[in-house]
């Protein structure tokens, strides 16, 4: 089978750190073109300050990696899938769950792969934790995941906008796994979403969810963490306690510490290749649904301004 | 077929002026208790202060109508579900998305009948309007609903809480209307939602969205409406406008209007005796998906205290 001709649209921090290294080393892909109204662009291909101009003037193009900011992607999603080239979406996979409801049905309309992708379910810890909890009895969860906004989202004005989500913007990525691990699905209780006086979306959050069988998952969501960093998931279970540490990558069980090769963005394009291979889409929104869940439901209150 | 046993959980406004008359018109439905912590009940029925207790004393039942308000809504139908006792929802079908998700899933593996019921679908105009509507190119579509709070709602505490949806409560009927009609979905591309100082819950709400091919749908909410009342959604298409007045009840088309009668909650009670009587579940969350994406994307800003 031929390389899948792909495209980058929106060059920014993931697509430079995490996208091109991944589609380099992956046999399935050939980088064609990237799309960026500002960035220079990479070096050895096609250039294109919009998506319309790489479309309108080539190269030809099987694929595209969405990298923009997610108030941006309905459009440029339908553009492509309208074209029949198929769309790989960096998460969260949209500004609102309708549109990626439209997108989902756009995709099967035209015999096209979307992929709503969600890195952190490609952690090393993640399939094996899903595997151990699979015939246990779930007895409490708890999510904490408290970084440092300033490290991690230097200067990034969109992600404090209507639609960029704030501090659920990791936090998507616990939810991610936690929907991929957990035997069982679970909805928000409880919420409580704290934004800075000066901004659109929370810089923290404390969130309580139940599983369907009753089982307690808290979230504790804070951008204000300096020092150490939490991305951490404990579940003890009547078979013991699990957890995972380091944003999925290290696994501990009772019997002990399970290590293996991280391979997040790798994992990403290797399912896109083979969803393209197949004509199908993957797009799972629960993730998503949970956070406008806390958004919909959560309290509000107001914190101190925050500034970059 | 024997009439299916119901009992009323939550017997508020709604399930006196509206649950009550239709179950009582409806020969496939045979009222055999209510529920309530504080209403005295029914006259010549059982009433029970709780489900737990209604399920524990008796009478059988076949079937309940959940019109709690939303937020307790999840434990009482899981409950009705797990003895294979048919639930049909009030809207908003729960307080958060994902709840409804798992609700539609123990369903499915209870072989029990789940609706999530939208009345104003079963308004006299909207079955025409979404005929009329099926082969025209949509343009524009404004939608207003403006109301008195005060006159609708009266001391109902629980709209305002996180979960209660404030003027979104109404509003939602306007958008089952407008996702039954039209032809192809929308979704949103802005909103401002305006907050009472003193309330967790919108007073009102300007939204913008648009439809998959692109035509744009506007939506003015308030709560704050005294005089007269608005419920109109107006669609211009290629072959002239329809308009749909006083909450689906009359329709306007270019050749003129259309008078039905009215059966919305009649219409649901119909709706609900055949799916029972088929094994299946109607659990369309899409309002309430567009309901979330407002509270996920809009911007906030906070308007004058509410006092009933």
């Amino acid at each position: 089978m031929a390389a899948i001709r792909i495209a980058v649209v929106g060059m920014g921090k993931i697509a430079r750190d995490q996208h091109l290294p991944s589609i380099a080393r992956n046999a399935d892909f050939d980088l064609v073109a990237s799309v960026s109204p500002r960035d220079p662009g990479v070096d050895g291909i096609a250039n294109f300050t919009s998506l319309d101009a790489l479309l309108a003037e080539g190269p030809a193009i099987d694929a595209i990696a969405l990298c923009t900011p997610p108030q941006v992607r309905y459009e440029l999603a339908s553009m492509a899938l309208a074209r029949r080239v198929h769309v790989f979406l960096e998460k969260p996979p949209g500004a609102t769950l309708a549109e990626v409801d439209a997108l989902e049905t756009q995709a099967a309309e035209t015999g096209t792969t979307l992929f709503a992708g969600w890195h952190s379910r490609f952690a090393a810890g993640v399939a094996p934790a899903k595997a151990w909890l699979a015939d246990k009895r779930i007895e409490r969860v708890s999510i904490v995941w408290r970084e440092d906004v300033r490290v991690w989202h230097p200067g990034q004005a969109w992600i404090w906008e209507p639609g960029g989500l704030g501090v659920f913007d990791p936090g998507i990525n616990a939810l991610s796994i936690a929907t991929e691990i957990l035997p069982q699905p679970f909805f928000l209780t409880s919420a409580t979403l704290s934004t800075p006086a000066n901004r659109a979306a929370p810089i923290a959050a404390d969130l309580a969810f139940r599983t369907a069988a009753g089982a307690p998952v808290t979230m504790d969501l804070d951008w204000r963490q300096t020092g150490p960093q939490s991305w951490d998931i404990v579940v003890e279970t009547d078979a013991g306690t699990l957890s995972l540490a380091k944003g999925g990558a290290v696994l501990t069980l009772p019997s002990g510490t399970v290590h293996n090769d991280d391979e997040e963005y790798p994992g990403l394009y290797t399912r896109f290749a083979a969803l393209v291979r197949d004509g199908r889409s993957d797009v799972d929104t629960t993730p998503f649904t949970l956070v406008a869940d806390a958004f919909l439901r959560g309290t509000r209150n107001s914190v101190e301004a925050f500034d970059d």
